[in-house]
């Protein structure tokens, strides 16, 4: 049976390869089976972007150019924008009733971001209330399933506490609990060998760079630092290369034997980068085509429509929300 | 020159004396002289009457009719539902990620009503957060002035943190400071000569009472519980019947020489109770008949044309704060 999904990024930065194994090619296939919501994430990219907000206005398009580039389809998958759905909000600020200060401070997902944030003692309360807001996103939709990563699980958990309070204290069913479904996504190192490819580290190669540059990011590669001449034996740990043919060489028995002939040694770096730039430009030249032939225009449509097409669920959400609660309506 | 004002209510029960001495009659009187909000503050109510919402949509009705009942005028006062303004909420979420955990734990009137309710480890964030929604009340409709209690000080200044906050960080004038105007308006005490008459402390006058339970109040009163006899002296010190007298008889000499009369000996309770019966009566009659004359269906009106009055304005506050921030509008 069709379920409904919601998944969605922060419009930080154009999309990467990162993205296109964690979570888009995901999307392509879950459009197919379900009802599925992709939510640009603006008001939240502008918690920690308040200083450049136009950096997140030019990325909407970017995202979303990258979406359609992809093969996300709008006719099958509905895209919109956070700050366009003033429900979310509202759901947000009764919710906020419901959720302990306590409870919050104890959110491992959020203990380890403040950390990261280092906002020692000036914790924005808005930081602080992400995992209520984040709730508010997923039951205005009444989504069913949300594919996320390990670390996003109390994310979830803390969304369903919030629906079981809800529903029992208002005596309604109206708020659905969602399934946290963790993803078989691979995640993707960096180019230059660090754990985690990443818009804001340098080190990703993205949907939308063309052909040279992705050459040159991948003959920068991190590969094996002791291969000095191609006659010596190399190794494939760690060596970023391999990774990627891993993820991204279709013939994997051709993967095996570049490897066991780069082991051996007789097999140069510039070789195997080669081959992986010809694989991945076989990846990417139909999604920079797609791309070049996307305007703006059309993109504004795209979310226009998503909006509307939300908005009519998530009106629907918060009259039953209110009703639940006795807010007439006038 | 014409400023903006607002002021409200939580609907959690009806309209009191104390009311109509400490705002009504003042918002009477503003109303002539500036642009008057009053905001019936009904999901600030549910905050801590979850449990009996019906309560909350039921007084929604018996305020309003209390508000016109003294004169509130809906051609020259607006009156809304705080839940029917969206941008409310949308203004809540943006002001959270401009204060502070710490900034709000320190704010005198939250620390102060922290004790009071008793919340101790489980503080729902929505009730920490009351000040920064507070602060969206005020600023969605560009309130220039508002009428506060002493106690209430602390919320000011907070919401023109935020309001200083926002406009330095986005580059804009687009929200406004907010003056605390300290009312002239006097306490009232309870009739069992408690502190404050308060709704829940079943120790106020309604402004619905019929003429028997005014009566009943009345001669329920706390006077001095030596004054046995009519002829002992009586003290006037603490006694609730002179304090109404003082506030209610329009004939200040008559109260001084009933005073001397009671010190003096020779005035009974019976006799001052009957006198501050006939004064109280004088007021709430017409106020009793005014209520009389005006149908639910009528009040429903009023709130409706209210709020469409104020969604003009709130919706170009919010167009303006999404402008600063450069978030777009689909």
């Amino acid at each position: 049976m069709k379920k409904i999904v919601l998944t969605g990024d922060r419009p930080t930065g154009p999309l990467h390869l990162g993205h296109y194994v964690g979570s888009l090619l995901n999307r392509v296939e879950m459009q197919e089976i379900h009802k599925q919501y992709v939510m640009i994430a603006d008001i939240q990219a502008l918690t920690d972007n308040f200083e450049d907000p136009m950096k997140v206005r030019r990325n909407i398009f970017e995202v979303v150019k990258d979406y359609i580039s992809v093969g996300i389809d709008p006719s099958k998958t509905t895209i919109f924008l956070q700050s366009q759905i003033k429900e979310i909000a509202e759901l947000t600020v009764f919710y906020m009733n419901l959720v302990t200060l306590g409870r919050l401070e104890r959110n491992p997902t959020v203990k380890t971001e403040m950390k990261q944030k280092g906002f020692g003692d000036s914790i924005p309360v808005g930081f602080l209330c992400y995992p209520v807001s984040q709730a508010a996103d997923i039951t205005v939709v009444k989504a069913e399933i949300v594919p996320v990563g390990e670390d996003q699980l109390p994310m979830i958990e803390q969304t369903n506490e919030i629906v079981r309070k809800f529903n029992r204290l208002y005596n309604t069913e109206c708020l659905k609990e969602a399934e946290a479904v963790l993803g078989k996504a691979k995640r993707l190192v960096g180019i230059d060998g660090a754990e985690k490819a990443g818009k804001s580290l340098g080190n990703a190669i993205f949907l939308s760079d063309d052909s040279d540059i992705v050459k040159s990011k991948v003959f920068s590669m991190y590969t094996d630092p002791n291969h000095l001449k191609v006659s010596d034996p190399g190794n494939i740990e760690g060596n970023v290369v391999f990774a990627y043919l891993d993820i991204f060489h279709n013939d994997k028995e051709e993967v095996e034997a570049l490897k066991a002939h780069y082991q051996k040694g007789g097999l140069g770096d510039v070789a195997i980068k080669q081959i992986l730039y010809k694989s991945l430009e076989k990846l990417l030249a139909p999604i920079r085509e797609k791309r070049a032939s996307v305007q703006d225009v059309d993109i504004y449509e795209i979310i226009g429509h998503g909006i509307t097409e939300t908005r009519k669920v998530t009106e629907h959400t918060i009259d039953e929300v209110k009703d639940a609660m006795s807010i007439m309506k006038w």
